[in-house]
């Protein structure tokens, strides 16, 4: 969608990361998409531990792929006091700050948020953690599945007695998200005050945002959402149903319009009439008939015959589909969303990001080798 | 932790949305936590469809109370001339316009993103749609199932042969979370250019982006992620596990140094020296093997003694709470993450946003009545 006038919106700012995992490097990689100067700081021999989940791009592991095209990986040992220096040198002149390290370590460096915030007045500071400070979980280990459960997620995905933590690592994602956005939030700011800021963002208080209709039924109804398959709590009949050559096909209606268009889509018309069916409170007490009658005819239909019918009536549908059929989606072909991207082992495909205006540009750098930067950060930055 | 001296920093900035459901309305609500002026229009005598999901906040449903504290609700007729010109009297003073209805719809009132942007060049405009514009899904509905089924989060999601649909509405709050972060960046970009921008936002691409890690394991190594439950497709051990006093420990390993510790942990040190587990990528070919022995000890221990002794030992732990646990969980309190809303019926509690600067003070408005502001903006901006 860029043309001839696109520009990068974060041109000329420069984030400085010491991260692990998912949040903060989905963060700092979207901030790197809309042009930031990314300067990735890992441990020597190691680095991010997300580089060692298993080495099926050329070496490089799925995720550590997905996190980090774009940025520039200086490998620092910030336990000798040059490279400590040598970071101080690179703050000076940077614009944002993100870790996610466990509680209490960049504090042990000198390099905790208050004092980083006191030192560099214009330096945008993220804290990233778990639990928050404060509390009795404050020092408490926190990873994507122990966040989803203590949040309540994993108890109400799944089916009833089999609990499920969502293929989306949606504590990590979230938190990357709300890191990113409230970065954004402070530049703007920033413009018109001219004062950097601190930003602490915990992982759990992601989750408890996202799971704000749920706590609103708790607290007022005292009604805990249940596991329910591919439906949803709250509408009914909405789900999965096998179809006649054995496909899963999506379908459903959220509000009672559509109730009566679906009844007559699946050619039981006495059923707009039901009373026992009328509002969706009554069908989502009554789920496992309406389903019923919505199984039945998606087994004796096609999937395509069920789609094709489906969008003639104006009621949403959808395919189950594998991750594969997503790589393959003509959504996706179509509309031009692959880009590629390089890594040391040559170009791959990687997806444009999503929330990009249409008068910007997009980055779309390599994916760095450990320290693949250190040398020139070192020329750039350590003669200051 | 806001001081004396906090500020909002969206103070000045206006937002109109003409919204529905989730998407929209949660990425305008936290524009409205930090001090935007949001305007929602709505349809007269029925409004955002969220209003009638159910009636358990006094007589408000649990999602409408969620997503939209802080805003002004204007019951406009936009098919009839004037409120379309009072809509536009609104626009040309403001800085935001969000949407998320039917492909089209506003197109045919004549406001579509294109239209806009040229009518009013500093306005940021943002159109949210399921399948984004062009390819054969173009014109397709798309609720949070039907985008997570084609994404292929459900089924990566559940147990083998029951796919599941995650407890957070992912495909929902993922493009409400890309929504507000581009608008923040355009924000940042309009000081600096002095021009608005449109930004098209598709659901699909939000999910395909958190998909990231599993489409480079297909791309590259041809491996679908299947359901495990509690567990993670790419780490072993790792999962919920039942313990002596009937409750569900979440407890595992990330990676090879954790293993040796979490087999001295549950009294199996000679696991540790067992190749057939010594990598990660042995034990997720043996996770059956894994899990039983960790199942086995947690079996013979109460949740309170398994998470003494895992957090002694640096293995993280959680418990499988339910959403009325995540509601009475000691770090929202003890952190003093809640806050009182205002509704017509009177105030309730509602989490304060992640994601706020230190310095910045956050803006706790009420839940707006259907029309609730429809004079007061007539008065305002009708005469201009």
């Amino acid at each position: 969608m860029s043309d001839a006038t696109a520009h990068a919106p974060l041109a000329g700012v420069t984030v400085v990361t010491i991260e692990q995992a998912i949040s903060a490097p989905l963060a700092t990689r979207h901030l790197a998409d809309l042009g930031a100067r990314v300067i990735k700081i890992e441990t020597p021999g190691y680095g991010d531990s997300t580089r060692h989940y298993d080495a099926v791009v050329g070496g490089l592991s799925a995720h550590f792929t997905w996190l980090n095209h774009g940025k520039e990986s200086a490998a620092l040992d910030l336990k000798s006091d040059a490279d400590l220096a040598l970071l101080h040198d690179i703050l000076a002149t940077a614009d944002v700050f993100v870790s996610n390290l466990a509680p209490g370590a960049l504090g042990r460096l000198g390099l905790g948020a208050a004092e980083l915030a006191e030192r560099y007045s214009r330096l945008i500071v993220v804290d990233i953690s778990g639990y928050g400070t404060g509390g009795p979980y404050d020092h408490k280990r926190a990873y994507d599945l122990l966040i989803q459960s203590e949040g309540g997620v994993c108890a109400s995905t799944g089916t009833p007695g089999h609990p499920a933590k969502p293929g989306v690592p949606v504590a990590d994602v979230g938190t990357a998200l709300y890191t990113y956005s409230t970065v954004l939030a402070a530049l703007y700011d920033r413009e018109r005050t001219g004062r950097g800021a601190v930003i602490p963002i915990a992982m759990l208080d992601t989750i408890a945002e996202m799971m704000g209709f749920a706590i609103n039924g708790v607290i007022h109804a005292g009604v805990e959402p249940q596991p329910v398959g591919l439906g949803a709590p709250i509408v009914a009949p909405y789900g999965g149903y096998a179809t006649a050559d054995g496909q899963t096909a999506i379908l459903g209606t959220t509000n009672d319009r559509e109730w009566a268009k679906l009844t007559a889509l699946i050619g039981r018309p006495e059923l707009a009439d039901d009373p026992r069916y009328a509002r969706n409170v009554d069908r989502v007490a009554a789920r496992a008939e309406v389903d019923d009658a919505l199984a039945a005819w998606c087994a004796q239909h096609t999937l395509a015959d069920i789609q094709d019918r489906a969008d003639a009536a104006g009621i949403g549908n959808a395919r189950l589909n594998t991750v594969r059929d997503l790589v393959d989606h003509p959504q996706l072909r179509d509309r031009g969303r692959w880009r590629e991207v390089g890594t040391p082992s040559g170009p791959v495909p990687a997806l444009l990001p999503p929330g990009v205006a249409t008068t910007w540009a997009v980055r779309s750098g390599a994916v760095p080798a450990l320290g693949e930067h250190t040398d020139a950060i070192r020329t750039e930055f350590g003669s200051r």
